[in-house]
């Protein structure tokens, strides 16, 4: 027990009264990880993530994990030698298409994020909406892109159920069709089906995780993140052109589970290691938080 | 309302009260099905498991389905292009090939089985071994296949935890990894995992669903079938060559699942329709009934 | 194992999958059938009639098995020699009278029904209204008919608990009397306390068994068979005299059950063995359904 | 209010208290009463016996009321004009007595007190052993005496839910008939049947009410009353003689539920009006105590 | 066993059985006792108001009891030479004399109702409302009185946990301070507590205990007891004049019970040994009952 | 977001990420803290030990707090007057001073501990071995000593009912007399308490708080501390004088809570701000552990 051992020791049981308040305010809420990006591709970032889930677990938040999986897909498309059809530069998802997309998804990513849990000493339970047709979809309207589903029912039963009994669910964005579709596997979006998820479930957050810094006032200005805003600020930014592009749809997204009820809404920086524990347990916000419209004081009560 | 519609359903009447003294025997017991083969394959019989599944929940049996799926892996190996190595004649499983075996049977066959049964007005949820660590595996000793696993433990509390609130878990066969592959994915024997399994919840039943119509005395001679055998006549079967070839791993299979206190096991023949059904609620037994040693009247208990 | 046993096998398993979405519909349902007439006397149609409320309970329909027995109690009472006092051509209930009616009901034809459910494998427990004063009554007004009552409160917590316990309640129609008839039993009408008792536990079905096919458009021709009608066009029916003479209290308790929101009720041909499951387990319809008027889709919803 | 009222309100409340000690020693604990006797014809008796019962279940004793029906039954045998056969002094219960046993027990008199409970303000359900086939018994052997039955089995569950839904269970001594009785209603005495079932709930006390003042050690003399005695004790009564003529039923009757894990059985004058009360909620004690042998303390545990 | 102990006895059975109907009216209901004044220093009525609390608790009625400690109090200030000041005829709770309060409440007085309770047979656990925070307060506005506190607000769910586990909760008056007294103790009047508890509880009733027979239509003249009075009388008596002096604060207290929804409440002569147990258990009404305003059966509903 | 608080921040969640396998390993495990000595005096180290004690709640630990007061009675005694009679070097516990130990302990240390919980964010209940006769004892043998008592049994179910509805059960050390004390106050000392209160909920560990570094080999040299004994090796330390005076009772204390079953017992320096914290949830131990003796993986198997 050397003194610097004692300090560094001394130094955590600072970092946990720290975080005491935030855990107790934390505690029992319902909060969906969107997991995804470099998060999902750097393997130390990986291992960071996954304790910190655990550790969101542990504290008694009801941890739901949602992810996709774009370029496992692309590789195994890749592998089997299958080439893409593009429709007004979106891609077509065949028959053939579907069956990799469900494979990668629900086969590869989801168990491996599953295992990854498990091995840390976590408890989770690999799942997709077709499991007890927990995501239920029609064929998005409009343009044909083929077995790609836009999500019309949640049932959060079974997900409240594998919480209660202490497992965090993992869930992949591969729907259960109804109607021409009815019974088929349909490919939805990862980001849409958490927050999806999060509206149904009541979820007081839906943390997004990104690779990117937040919103920027100015998109060439790194320092010029907007730290919160409220869900009817995000229309003006949306309108003046500060949201553009790739933010876009993160956007829209939470717009679509703020609607639902969702109390706060995050854009986080996925590439920064244990951005989700500094987001919540530490007293410094990551990247930009979205609030309800209404009385202001919502930013303030995020802090202690 | 014609006089033959009448005697039609006069007739489907009569069909239900015969298989009511079965269904009351049933009710509340654990059953194991091992599902693969033709059954798999063919659409018509795999329609028809799927609604006796779905008819063993309704009457109140707690079924599991535990599934492998050989032929779609082959397809896909063959797909992507990738060779087998064999070592003896048995196929090694090099990671790249464990890839592609969690891909297809976690991915693609378990969560179509899981559709299946939904859009057939079941419920269902599509697991592995991976999940909550359910299926715990080692390599297999002696010669060296690879990524291939020998159960050393189930944890059966997700299973029973799942059968309460009324859904059929759908189990693929892929393990999670200890020692040396500590939370990797093992590939293990269906077949063994059923019987695993099935041993671990103190089922009733083992049924394993086959190409053949159970163990014949004379393999030239369908008309030689054994139609129930003791644990200990099973040895002496194997003994005198009885039980050859193929048939080896099947008995195999059905003596681990006895020796660890499964009542029952079945060989049935998944070429016919409705097998689980004709065998759990008719007075017809199919295939091949193993059951305990011990006061004969074992055999005669399973008719009413 | 003959070619011929294989049919008649398939075929019972055939009828078993055919059944299998109206089980699946039924489900946790609650349904109260009204059991008389000549499917209690018959000993061939009883022991049907035994074993299809097995069925449904097996089903995991909620099932209430209400009763009366007019023929029994005439028996009894010539064999004890008390002559009826007749008002206005209807049978005057005296004490001596009540004291046999609540012998014979409660005491004979209610446990000999309970002693043949739990003989044939069933679970079953006899009840009256007098137990936890579950059916309370006034004595009808009007015409004075001595201990005749009028089901004024009915208590479903009682069957609903033996309900949850897997047990199914038969229940006499002897009624616990209010007011000045405070603690007697009241002889009360067991089509009406079948209607109540449907209303009041919220049930899909009330099932009436009775001697006729249903409702006849031309009470001579049993091919006029009326199979659907809403409630209102009940009333149009009984305006315009198709329903006459005994059909008319059969038609006026439907009544009651609908309008206390029972979904359907069924006017059943008791003489037809296995009448029940017929109507509910098989694509026909037995005599006369009634369903709540609106969205006429309700009759085609009862098939599959 | 006068001083007097005052005067026998603080008589009242003392009287409470004096009880208190007593409701606090046998609350929650599972007590029989054999009800029978004067105590079941006189009015005034009767209405003492539902209080006493009422009253008990109000102190929170798991309270179930066991009871024949003898003069009743005799009532209606001769109400209907048959006649009795006896073998060897003891009446044959052929079919048709049986008959009306069971109308008598279960239609009459079993609900004629579950309706006094109700009225009294208390919960009761009235049940005989067929139901749920709670008392199964085989013929008795040796002499044929017909449908006389023994009680070869007490399923104590259907009880105990009752029991915890807040309700007194009034049961009648007919029994569900075994082997070749199978399903048919059996004659049981009503006294063993209380001692089976207090065996079978491992009860705290069996209360059988006579018209006796207890075991007397000489039968003139009303002051020679045995208060209390070990179960071997009791033996060496029945050897002196003490013990004899119709109290040697009783006492067997005692013995059968001692040997079967009941703590103490009462032989109680039930002709004294709330003899229940007395023996339960005050210091002195009604009749004769028989206790387990051992330890002498026993007797002296009953005080306060 | 004397003639006269048999009359003793049977007459305290009577006791028991006047005392049925009001057992059964009050089961289940909740009743806040306020206990003080004489009955807390008299050993002899502190026994018996323990006695009767525990048989309130034994009859099934969730009880709490309420008290302060004046006398206590005062004796402890004066023991450590506490000199008090006084605002306008006010004692002013200082820090040291809150600190006295504390102790002398929470360590004495309640602690020792308690240990009467278990050592009497019952079960009790002794509170505050710093416990669970559950009497929240903020410091009296207006006069500085100091520490005194003013009750904001009742959280039951500590209350009716412990109830439900059987427990009799015993509550002192002393609130945990809000605001700028957050985490400090506050004094708060224990007529109030025991108020605010009965409304945030929902109760039946509150009960305080007194040192005067009730309120009197003449000071002078114990025989002008007004044994009834609704809510609005009460403010004409207050106006008139009739209700003067220290009876003032108990009849506001009443008022607040009422006004958050207390059924009843009662001014009880705690002098009268047993005034709880003849208040709620015979038919005699001890000092004054408020009802609610409204169809004035309210009082007539009170006696059998 | 200055990349100083960055790194701050970063620093704290690696510090959460650290405690993980800790957090991990003690949750749903009891443990009983002691606390005492200058942490319950000064006011720094008070704050620390309140918020080691909510967080090891968060933790999912179950935490139970058992205290003393030595000073605070002191001061008590003295502000009173009282002078203490000695007994051999013992303080004798005449009435007087009994009635000032409860006071203190139970009104003030014990509700001002439980304040300070309720303020810091967590959720606490008060109480003492009075409440529900939690802690029975009897007067010491030997010596007379007045009213000090020597634990007798321990009523655990009180105490796991308020963890179970997440409250910290915080308990002082005054028991309930049995015997010649029945139902009276007794002084016990709070570290054997403690440790009885850990052996009988079959706790982890046991946590005593002192003003020492732990067990020293040279009383004279801090760096000599032992950081592992197993349950023997303390007896040798007694034995050859390791263990000398003070040390003794807390030495002795450990092997009444290992010989109850308590797997663990700790020495902690309760001088150290966040002792409890460091000690649970980082890898450095402090003071001395005591383990079970046998297979010598205990001492590794507490870290990670």
């Amino acid at each position: 027990m050397s003194g610097a051992a004692t300090n560094t020791n001394h130094d955590r049981a600072e970092a946990l009264v720290h975080a005491l308040p935030y855990i107790q305010r934390h505690r029992g809420k319902t909060m969906v990880v969107k997991y995804g990006g470099n998060a999902m591709i750097n393997e130390e970032l990986k291992a960071a993530v996954i304790q910190d889930v655990i550790l969101m677990a542990c504290a008694g938040i009801r941890t739901v994990l949602v992810h996709g999986g774009g370029p496992e897909i692309e590789a195994m498309l890749n592998a089997v030698g299958k080439e893409s059809r593009f429709v007004r530069g979106l891609r077509y998802t065949d028959e053939e298409t579907m069956e990799i997309v469900q494979m990668v998804l629900c086969g590869k990513v989801n168990k491996n994020i599953t295992a990854l849990i498990q091995q840390a000493g976590g408890r989770a339970i690999g799942l997709c909406g077709i499991d007890g047709a927990m995501l239920k979809a029609r064929r998005i309207q409009g343009e044909d892109l083929g077995l790609v589903g836009e999500i019309s029912g949640v049932d959060v039963s079974l997900l409240n159920s594998i919480l209660d009994s202490g497992f965090v669910p993992v869930v992949s964005s591969v729907a259960y069709g109804l109607e021409e579709d009815m019974g088929r596997a349909l490919n939805v979006n990862a980001d849409t089906a958490a927050a999806r998820i999060a509206a149904a479930m009541g979820a007081e957050k839906l943390l997004l995780m990104t690779d990117v810094r937040g919103i920027l006032r100015d998109v060439q200005n790194p320092d010029s993140l907007i730290k919160a805003a409220s869900r009817s600020e995000l229309e003006d930014l949306k309108k003046n052109g500060v949201v553009s592009r790739g933010m876009i749809p993160k956007v829209d997204c939470c717009c679509l589970a703020m609607d639902g009820g969702v109390k706060k809404a995050h854009i986080i920086d996925g590439r920064l290691p244990h951005a989700l524990l500094i987001e919540l347990f530490t007293d410094e916000g990551i990247g930009t938080m979205i609030v309800q419209d209404g009385p202001s004081s919502a930013a303030a009560e995020d802090s202690v």
